[in-house]
């Protein structure tokens, strides 16, 4: 041995099979089989979406608190927020409290569900003391444009008579006024950054009803008249307090809750796998690295996945750091991974089988597969 | 770059997805992706059973000819033998004749089935003038103690009655005199080698009428009286033409005919990987390498699988070489590959599936995982 080796692991979560910190672990399990010697540091990561919180609590010691909370539908659910290893940043996803997976499919309806219990959990952040929010959104059951995230956190929203509307999407139709006196104060206090999709703005063909809210539950007609309400919400909000955001893209992420958490609460949008490295302080530690390894359960270049690989490949480069990615699914493209920094993808499968199947073994193969790829290593160190 | 790597690519067919020959040219395809100034030297294994003959040929620029020949059960068959770039190596395999593939299950019986085929093909390689004959033994479906590969050469076995004996291990049991006067002359001249399992005695429990009889289509009682005629016909070989071999490891390798090219053609048996390694020049390759890539379709420690690369890996450790092996399916017990000299096992699948798709995908798989590995080579070169 010339050096001491430092490897950095810092996979996203393997849907359906192991969070990233489970991955962390069982690639280090392959890792110090060959060579117990290397140094393995541990930045579980994640995309903004499911599995963020979990892994910015990992990432930096912190702690999980759970909680009851108003679910999408008006019943109480079980959610937790998280409180990073520094003690005043406070995380959650909105998926925990307003997530599609909380509605049974026949139950699916966009214009009753709310936001307002993820309201619920940045007000428990703030009670905790929090200077810092960072909050997922993603996955989302609603479409209601973060209004009951306001009403959660003391704002009103109040119709042409003067009695509060209710929850969902469909009551944004019959909003007149805004009062924001009784929002909570320690907003103002409080830096809010959102990991979202950042593309798709508030209304319009490509907006938050006519794209996602199909998947919601929404039909054409339903859509149409979701798009027309956040457009006239959007509207009373830009009269009454002057701010004009219904553009900015990522907006109409998580039903509209980006555009809210912009209005409301001053929150910055970002693309989720930013704000986690930011968080993870991913690019100091990989700095030191060797090697660079990262993963998720699938992994292309053309869908919705591998967006955290690439991500982290992109800060490695930046060392000119090699990436290793390994994956339960390779997808066909893998030559555009190559391109954008990933320097080598390994699938992790032993044999073939179900999905069900590759899901249970995924960290012995995640191990199996590190192990592997160190043995090669050393078994051809110095050969070029 | 500070030298010019040279790989020698020695993998096994993968068996229903390619031969050995086209596993080489995958492997080729994804490491010259990486860097096309790396030499790949092909050489295609086998392990003395189906695909021994191909890869032989393949392994020394050779030719195959295809002749009609009587199959096991006495109809015509096409089969094959091949010339060894040489000019005066024949190689063959007795299955290609003689195979229990050539039998559709119902018509199975060992009592009748017959290597007369072989004999045949063995008998058109002296038509050729061959000095040497390399014959992979293994998949038969027959029981005959070679007594059809004698017949077919010219030898006569004949009954109390002075009558010929007819075809398959039941007629074994009326044999009375052997009269080797017709034989061959040629067979003087060449040397047999034959690639087995060497393991098996011609007789007893542990022989070839007990053990493999049952999968040619014997019950228990057919079967034992398979292992009677087996051990009468040695008894008359013994007496007769002094010879006492119904207990060297190999001879009821195929239904006994292992005994027989050991008595009648004075064959040697080897262990097929190990012959292959001797006449594809293995070692003195791999004396050039930098890197030995190996690989099969199903790669364990427990099972028939796996010999192959183990073979080649017991030649690179010789010469200190790193091995690198690629299978479809990697078995529970790879640290067992990895104590016999495999530095290094990568599975190819990219994605959970069936097993017909992965062996659709085989090449692809291959060529991929290759590349992948070469890329991890030369993106972390000088790490270690």
């Amino acid at each position: 041995m010339n050096k001491h080796l430092v490897f950095v692991l810092a996979p996203d979560s393997f849907k359906e099979s192991m969070t990233a910190k489970e991955a962390c672990d069982a690639m280090e399990l392959g890792i110090r089989k060959v060579d117990p010697g290397i140094t393995c540091i541990h930045v579980p990561m994640a995309d903004g979406g499911e599995g963020t919180m979990q892994s910015l609590v990992d990432a930096t010691n912190g702690h999980v608190i759970k909680m009851n909370v108003t679910g999408p539908l008006g019943s109480e659910v079980e959610a937790c927020f998280g409180i990073l290893g520094d003690g005043e940043t406070g995380v959650l996803e909105m998926a925990g409290a307003s997530g599609i997976h909380l509605v049974p499919p026949a139950a699916r309806n966009p214009l009753v569900t709310t936001t307002y219990g993820t309201g619920q959990l940045i007000k428990a952040c703030l009670d905790r003391g929090v200077k810092k929010l960072l909050i997922g959104i993603g996955g989302s059951a609603t479409n209601d444009g973060g209004a009951g995230v306001l009403q959660a956190l003391g704002g009103r929203l109040f119709d042409q008579y003067g009695q509060e509307i209710g929850f969902g999407g469909g009551e944004l139709g019959r909003l007149d006024r805004i009062d924001l006196t009784g929002l909570d104060s320690r907003l103002l206090e409080v830096q809010v950054e959102v990991a979202c999709d950042v593309t798709i703005p508030l209304c319009g063909p490509e907006g938050a009803s006519h794209v996602f809210g199909p998947q919601k539950g929404a039909n054409a007609e339903t859509a149409g008249l979701l798009d027309r309400s956040l457009n006239h919400y959007a509207n009373v909000i830009k009269e009454q307090l002057g701010k004009d955001l219904m553009n900015v893209p990522g907006a109409g992420a998580a039903g509209g809750l980006g555009y809210g958490l912009m209005v409301f609460l001053n929150g910055r949008l970002h693309r989720g796998v930013d704000l986690v490295i930011q968080y993870t302080d991913l690019e100091e530690k990989i700095k030191e690295a060797d090697i660079v390894w990262t993963g998720e359960g699938s992994l292309d270049f053309q869908t919705q996945y591998g967006k955290t690989p690439l991500g982290v490949a992109a800060v490695a480069k930046k060392h000119n750091k090699p990436v290793v990615a390994l994956a339960g699914r390779v997808g066909e493209d893998i030559e555009m991974l190559y391109e954008k920094g990933i320097d080598s993808v390994f699938g992790i499968m032993k044999e073939a089988g179900s999905i069900e199947e590759a899901l249970m073994k995924g960290r012995e193969n995640i191990e199996k597969t590190a192990e592997s790829i160190v043995r090669f290593m050393y078994a051809t160190r110095g050969l070029r």
